[in-house]
């Protein structure tokens, strides 16, 4: 029988929208929506951050968190800079809690991406109450889709069976997303 | 504490994209979608029937049933023939169920359509896996909280205590729905 | 050199919202767009339609008459009587004057649609000020090269010299528009 | 008679997608678009630019010269370098040239849209064949005007009577555009 793992630990330099840090530790008993996010993808600001915060509006803060995780693996000049995302945040009015993802000191992938094993931005990924990974989705995903099945894991009383699936997004990614080179 | 209401029996005279006629009693178990609506109605076609569709595409059908009804409050002669709306269904590929609201004998509503007391179409009706009304939305609804919302009754195992409300639809309806004259 | 040649003739069995019988040689010295649809076409519905009443707001009545032109080849019962087209002007709203393909005695297609070979609806014809065909393409037409293209008539004072092209869509029609069986 | 004036000249730190500087008068005989933004500007992001790649790839370069203006008077640390713009402008896959408007040294408002006017992005401006100014369009406008209005420019050969306006925008601004404070 498979079994559920934990999400990873967040890996964060900064964060902006909060005046403390978050762990997903400290996140136990909710739903938590992480969306991986950089501020010049353009499926990110077209889809993604848009769905995030129709996320926000609709469930309880109790039931659920929404945080941003800002993961920036290209373009560091011109999109890593905390003033640069502060920017941005204004702009287009996002007000839930988002991560600095750490950059790593040799370089390549920042840390939280690279931990979750993600293939570029958006990365829409789910844990539930228990804090395990349920959903890891890299590319746009319906609303549908979203609404049902975090509504799902917020109904969750038992341990779930399934393990989690890392979807492979289909469709040439060039508009909806920016995948990491050579993924 | 509230109650819950049984959903009032359809009431129907033809039966489209099925060979059996349905009652709500033969789909106790299930969760019910029923999508009132009307051919020349602007917002049933923009929206409320390409949501139905994406419902019945989620979804399995052991767990929820879609099904439209045609509830035909005007324009009887343009909209009101079996076979005006079997052309319709076979042009906007509509595949689930259809069932035809009974036109009462006195005039006035069809029947269904006044038991459930609608405004308008398009009207949202979700009914739960005992056959209690559990939604009744006049005008367009989010994916997101459609989604959730028939999650939420899919995973339901206990009775649930919160009664039906019916929304009225804030906005001006003019363009996203047809509401009954002096409603 | 090529010569332009002149539109043929409408032939329409029932005019609606006008008081009077159109022909295109009354609308010499305007510009005409002529938008073949039906009214269960969901390409027709939810692009061409819209389009032309954009058309019909945004320039001046004295430069460009706008008419739609519903051309059943299909469906005739469901779309075919003036009362159920009568009520899907009214629910979409739209009130430039509306010509009523004429039917053929031998069956087929109705005779205005045979006459500009059209392969399909929704067909969109565009027709200078001296009567000849400028524009004629099957499917969805950009906004953008539709202004500009009309604009250029409504600026014409010479005779032109190139001749009207039937532009072929690319892509697969189920979706956008109803192609002609066997077309 | 109204007259109608000459563009101001655009005051350029620095041109990129392009080998050489640009001046207005280079482009005498041509009608050009300039379309100023900034690329932390929700409507420029989604509207405008968008807008602007579709009238580079309709209209024949003979016709028109599409020209971007990074008009930057807020955010100035994220996005008004010369390298994040060069980043934004390959992610959104903007390939027609762009001009960043030179800053004042007193500070307030870069050179070319103070030059302008404007009040803030995005701003649509459109110039004649002879050098003129002949639109100012704070805020969105639709394809089909947009489209109509080039299309007249292209085809004019005499001197036109008709003035530049400036359109205010009517609705509020916070959703579509980014205006200056205290405008």
């Amino acid at each position: 029988m498979p079994t559920l793992k934990l999400a990873p630990a967040l890996n964060v330099s900064t964060w902006l929208n909060t005046n403390q840090r978050i762990s997903l530790e400290s996140l136990r008993g909710k739903v938590v929506l992480l969306e991986a996010f950089q501020m010049l993808c353009p499926g990110c600001v077209s889809h993604a951050l848009p769905q995030a915060k129709r996320v926000r509006d609709l469930f309880s803060p109790d039931d659920i968190a929404v945080i941003g995780l800002h993961s920036v693996f290209e373009h560091h000049s011109a999109q890593g800079s905390e003033e640069a995302l502060k920017a941005f945040l204004h702009e287009y009015r996002i007000t839930f809690p988002v991560a600095i993802d750490a950059q790593s000191a040799q370089g390549g992938l920042p840390q939280t991406m690279s931990a979750y094993q993600m293939q570029g931005t958006p990365t829409t990924i789910v844990i539930d109450r228990e804090g395990r990974l349920r959903k890891h989705k890299f590319g746009a995903e319906q609303d549908l889709t979203l609404g049902a099945e975090i509504m799902s894991l917020i109904g969750e009383k038992n341990l779930p069976l399934q393990t989690a699936s890392i979807e492979k997004q289909d469709e040439n990614c060039t508009d909806a997303g920016c995948q990491i080179p050579n993924h």
